[in-house]
């Protein structure tokens, strides 16, 4: 029988033993059960990035996987707890807070939900401040271990869910307004836009465009990749999940800009009179056996 | 036949390929042995700090487990290392300097010990300044992988292990002076009290109490949960692990208190004249399917 | 069947979810194939340091394995992607940049190389920016799940591999000229030397020794292990991997020298009139039944 996947997104970070005591639940719970670990730093409470992160990395992972997720901000009335089945059989057990729903189309949509309230399969005596631990945590491991989903609790519409709005772009007819959705380990800004949006306002892959952000312009090149551009270059191009992103290479683009998540900026065309045609430089050749 | 699981808390980080190097000697040494990460961000050669986390997370991980913890500061005569078994069947391997002693009473206490100087099961020349790789994880693989306690060494009475002493709040007829154990990957404050401390010192859940900390004193409610109160209001009130800590909603009361471990702090009942009666407010109902 | 195993190390980070698409990429190709974490905190781009961290790690990993190693800095032509088998049955893939190389001899010697020109095994449109999700991971995953070394591409002389020239120290008559090559967890520096080097400059175990580093002229003892100082204090001595080390014991030599990787030093013999004789204290008895 093929290994049951549970993959683990949260923000507990690896300063204590939060992610340690959940993962001993699921092996005390389901110890056939493998973990797969996604991101475990998604900034504190911070449910967009999040949200992004997974819809992202959902492709790559294993179908069908349960996918624990667990970026659960304090609210009055705490978000309930939910199960999430998408039409590709894979799995979604989070709060009902949106963390979860821009992975879902990526999984073929929400197909079925059920709200984590059948409490025998919880803690005994579950602490309100580590649900993650003591409801979120055996409910994903016993569903990786087979469990139905109609066992984890009562059937919730799926229009009933709460679902995250994507902040677009802004596309104008010679310049697009986007932000920061996502700072990587390299320094690398993930922008909230695609290709698409910068030809809308009448840019193409070769252009140099004006990039203002934190109240700074600049005219970089927007290339296919940013190993195109000189070491310590800046450059706007395609990143590997096809979206665009401002690089330095062999850089920190999120230093160089002093630029964070949500940091709003915009991409321009260029008008000035008398620029020539721009030369895209040759394709690197990928894995060429030189 | 079950999985076989080593749990493995250490501060060794994860800067080098220190962690990296003992997972690959126990891989090498029992393959089947499955490894689940507790901590390895304890802070440097801090023997309490490791005590602590264990004794809590250990009721959370798998039963029966061989515990395998590194956290041995280096000394003029070396702790030698010891393995022990407690009355729930787990195993304790680790330096014997107490880092393992808080644990053992969560899973019965300790019922029988060895000293590891069978030197047959280690490194044919270990390092003395990396026992973790030549020592402790070889022996607690063969542990892990089935080997009877005895054949690591030595027999040792269990009253001649070292133990740690906690440190216990000291409680007057109208406040409590405890400490920081532990300050959590949010900056949430985790204290040497319980409830019961508080109790004694005239303080309910619902009252305003007066927090002495970093040479400030503040007026907090003592809640059930820092959920209680608005976004970035500090709160004392009970974790997930029932001990009393010191929080910020969606904040860090590291930050705000300038308190890292260790750090003493008061917290007194308040005595001013005229107070009212102070309403508990009601508690948030978690997992409701509103 | 024995577990296939597949160690990963590289300079992702943790602070986004690249990793966990590789390993997702990984269990979706092979599900039977076991990841081993060696590091993945190489600095950015830093090849030499990947490969120093892989050879010093590679003999404490399991046999035979599958070594995916990562760090890839862009070049004009990106380095091309390459499988290198050794003669006890490990395979490394990598680009052909140096990074697996010093690991090669640990392993017996590179016998055999393939190019990863088999686009059949890669993701159908691979991003050139993120070769390792999907070129390299699927590819080694393959390999680790039992795919002939021949069948990932064009066989190539291992003598056309790129090695890395390690930077040897310099001997004089009564001093040595050495670099950092490492800083650990705990700030210890690993330079590029032995105890060998140090003799062959009439340095003997016992002696004390001058250090010249980033301006400062400090007299420290060259001793077997720094746990022979007292708490605080620096020593040259040879670490766990039987390379030369400068360590402060229980602090960091890093931080107390404000020294990094790549920092040169020096290490002089004394030569004062009057020297005494340097008694060496005793060895520490490690793991004794005291």
């Amino acid at each position: 029988m093929a290994p049951q996947w549970l993959t683990f997104l949260s923000d507990y970070g690896h300063e204590d033993a939060f992610l340690g005591v959940c993962k001993g639940v699921i092996a005390r719970t389901a110890p056939e059960v493998r973990v797969l670990d996604v991101l475990h730093l998604v900034a504190p409470q911070d449910v967009e990035q999040g949200a992004a992160v997974l819809a992202s990395a959902v492709p790559y992972l294993p179908v069908p996987s349960v996918h624990l997720a667990l970026v659960d901000p304090f609210r009055a009335t705490p978000a309930r707890g939910v199960a999430v089945r998408t039409a590709d059989g894979s799995t979604f057990v989070s709060p009902d807070n949106g963390l979860t729903s821009l992975a879902w189309d990526a999984c073929g949509g929400a197909v079925e939900a059920h709200v984590l309230d059948n409490a025998a399969l919880w803690h005994p005596t579950p602490a309100r401040t580590f649900r993650g631990r003591d409801v979120f945590s055996p409910v994903a491991a016993r569903l990786a271990a087979g469990l139905a989903l109609a066992e984890v609790g009562t059937a919730v519409g799926v229009d009933e869910l709460e679902r995250l709005a994507v902040r677009p772009p802004t596309v104008e007819s010679d310049h697009v307004h986007g932000e920061v959705v996502q700072v990587d380990h390299f320094g690398n800004l993930t922008l909230n836009l695609e290709r698409a949006h910068l030809e809308q306002a009448g840019i193409t892959l070769g252009d140099e465009v004006e990039l203002r952000c934190s109240g700074k312009s600049l005219v970089v090149p927007f290339l296919l990749t940013y190993g195109e551009v000189g070491r310590g270059r800046l450059a706007v191009c395609e990143d590997s999940f096809r979206t665009v992103t401002v690089a330095v290479n062999q850089g920190s683009a999120a230093q160089r800009l002093r630029a964070g998540r949500g940091e709003p900026l915009v991409i321009a065309r260029r008008t000035s009179v008398g620029r020539g045609p721009v030369v895209l430089p040759p394709e690197p050749q990928v894995l060429s056996a030189r």
